[in-house]
């Protein structure tokens, strides 16, 4: 007999009270559907906010799939709970078996203390963005004590992707070309804690100099920035000097053999102690709050806009834009006013 | 003496009729000025549509600058004359500087023909792409016959850069690891054609080979889609099997030498071909046309609501978002309703 679909609210109820097939549920829900997305986040925020939520990003071919693996099984030796998350690209090509999640889980199976999710990069950039707020929040909410979140790329949108976490590690490794990747790719100034994976390759220690070079250099912290824009921060944050107390330790591992694990796991608990001693925790709680109610709003709105103006002369409209009959700034200006 | 400082439209005559000083300043308005950004867009898009615009987008170190540079050498070998965008990751630790544009200025320095661009990541994602597509159709106007657009990491913002462009290069190289980085990476899908370089390094082959199998495997061109998601195509456009008529070819350069360039250049023209011959290249430009005009709804009504609302209220009400008093969705409809 099948079992009767279950309302957003009763997914929800599920999810929160350990029923791991409600979860998955919820979640496809977060995912798919904007409207119900909504409906539950409403029932899950006030339940989230316990989680250390950790993201992990860097150039592909750094081993962050088998990082995270590794740091998942640490903090389950510990006792914690964790969810992960994998930002995971289904190409046509792949049809996004390329991460190996059925290797992961072989590890992991058979444990109920960690969840593993893929989602896919299609759909809008905001809405990955969106969506990955609201998986993190429910697995904050169902209780996970570490949400883990590994984006694939490295670029902009990886960058908004892991500053939905607390604690950014950025992950680096030896031998994959003639610069540091994390430096070319623009990502080591998110890095609260820097690693350096395939640790035992030749190169590694040159890897590790040329990251602490940079630090020297610019030993600039995270900065409290929304969305990559420096942000006008509110007269009640901690003065900006309070957040450079913090420079990013750079962490050996060999992801593979498990070796550096726990002391990146020490690591990453430093990093959220310093986040709630500092204030910065909260400076980032604003920020992310900001940004999400942003995204929110932008996408809410343009849904709206797209309802009143009626697909038929939103179509004309962009075919003067594509025929270089109108310019789209003053399309935009001549739907919102009439 | 100074000179008086220019209005936006003088800038805009002064760079459609070949003043570079007025282009560069012109641009830089661009990329700051949302609202001067509008009045220069509204004249400059009904002279842009005539240049070939070509993405090029790969992982952190697969040689994509020296790439674009030789490039742009080449095209001006045969007289075309060439804009390069270069979105480069400006972190508070390289300066900038990381890119060497001045490297590849001393190539091409002194010739009118070229005019390099470096824009900085920084900004929101929404306002780089956006800024992005106003640049190019700047230098579009301006009468540069190629554009090249050149993104610095490789994730979904990198993407939807890319996909700004007519033809989408994805550069690919030997030894970065043990997986070919742009499958990875997801990125290997948008490609319209596809560069092995650094193509005399051991590995070369099985590089090519897997793409070759990728593609095999795949067979799936770079869909209609808009911001990544399958748009609606409407009906007027070519049906989808025609675009299935292009396989992405797979060229091998050594930049650094300046090998492959010429098969590489007219890879890219026999791509400008097939678009305009296939109507792919017209259901391409909808799609942009639709993705610019949606970002620019979207902060348009984000900063009219801003407006409305104030920032005191604004701030309230984030402050109550990050304490959990209230979540993102309901703090926007209450925002939006008013």
């Amino acid at each position: 007999m099948r079992q009767a679909r279950r309302s957003p609210r009763e997914l929800v109820d599920g999810a929160l009270t350990g029923d791991r097939r409600a979860l998955a549920r919820l979640i496809s829900l977060l995912e798919s559907d904007t409207q119900a997305a909504a409906e539950c986040v409403a029932h899950l925020h006030p339940r989230a906010g316990r989680a250390a939520t950790v993201g992990v990003t860097g150039a592909p071919g750094t081993g962050k799939s088998t990082l995270v693996n590794e740091l998942a099984k640490a903090f389950r030796r510990q006792g914690r709970t964790v969810g992960v998350i994998a930002i995971d690209p289904t190409s046509p090509f792949s049809g996004g078996a390329i991460l190996g999640d059925r290797i992961r889980m072989r590890d992991l199976s058979g444990d109920d203390g960690v969840f593993i999710r893929s989602m896919a990069t299609r759909g809008s950039l905001g809405g990955l963005a969106r969506a990955t707020a609201d998986v993190a929040c429910a697995l904050d909410a169902a209780g996970f004590d570490v949400v883990l979140i590994e984006t694939v790329g490295a670029g902009q949108s990886e960058v908004d992707i892991a500053r939905t976490a607390g604690s950014v590690l950025v992950v680096e490794a030896p031998g994959l070309g003639d610069e540091v990747q994390a430096i070319k790719a623009g990502i080591l100034e998110i890095a609260d804690v820097l690693v350096v994976n395939k640790a035992d390759r030749e190169g590694a220690e040159n890897t590790v100099r040329a990251l602490q070079a940079m630090l020297d250099l610019g030993a600039a912290p995270r900065a409290v920035r929304h969305h990559g824009q420096v942000m006008d921060v509110p007269d009640s944050s901690p003065p900006a000097d309070r957040a450079s107390d913090w420079r990013p330790p750079i962490v050996k591992t060999v992801a593979v053999e498990g070796k550096g694990i726990d002391e990146l796991v020490a690591a990453i608990d430093r990093h959220q102690t310093h986040l709630e001693a500092s204030g910065e925790g909260e400076a980032r709680r604003r920020q992310r709050a900001e940004a999400e109610l942003e995204t929110i709003l932008r996408e809410t709105l343009l849904a709206r806009l797209r309802q009143q103006v009626g697909r038929v002369e939103l179509d004309g409209v962009v075919d003067r834009v594509a025929s270089r009959e109108l310019d789209p700034y003053t399309a935009a200006r001549t739907l919102i006013d009439g």
